[in-house]
């Protein structure tokens, strides 16, 4: 997940937050937890991202013990599983990182250009 | 790298940052590109942040391509290779990330706070 990129041409954040010892949220696990709750199953979920079932299964047991509630609940039986669902927790931890997200993108402009001037020029290369 | 977590119960915000297409700068490769600077070669880095070499070595060469300009020189030969230097374009990227971090961790008191109060107080599980 480290190498993705976006395609655009403008400079974006997206945090990784140490919320204390043994939880980290970044945006692996929230793009995960948002997917979640668009697919209604872990196993979608980590086909659409690319991440395979056991990582998608480890990262949602570790938000759900680091949080200490669970963000995302699964039902088992049927064929295939049962599917899983977010949680209101997990609503609330997606909209808070969402939140963050903007936040951090509106207000570091100027550090972001910085950044950003370092690169050589792609036409001039 | 994704699991790292702080120490402290003070949560803090790393910024993964999208330059433009196929250069994306987080916490990871900053981290490495300052251990380089302080060991003066690649592999030692690896160690001393538990990567293995191929990993690190692949790392910097994204950051040296995206960048269009090397953040860090390798000379050959000798025993063990010849070591390794940030340039002044590598110091720069690591100061301006820095200014960066300080930045967002500065304005992002409220969402945090937001975010933390999600967790349930371990004292109370």
């Amino acid at each position: 997940m480290e190498e993705k990129t976006r395609n655009d041409s403008t400079a974006l954040v997206r945090p990784r937050v140490y919320l204390g010892p043994g939880i980290a949220l970044g945006p692996g696990k929230v793009d995960l937890l948002r997917k979640v709750g668009e697919c209604g199953s872990i196993s979608a979920a980590g086909r659409a991202l690319g991440i395979p079932y056991k990582r998608a299964w480890l990262l949602i047991d570790t938000l759900n013990t680091g949080f200490g509630r669970p963000l995302v609940e699964t039902a088992t039986g049927g064929k295939g599983g049962g599917g899983a669902v977010l949680t209101s927790l997990g609503q609330q931890v997606v909209a808070c990182y969402e939140a963050l997200e903007r936040r951090l993108n509106a207000e570091a402009s100027t550090e972001l250009a910085a950044l950003r001037a370092l690169l050589e020029p792609p036409e001039k290369k």
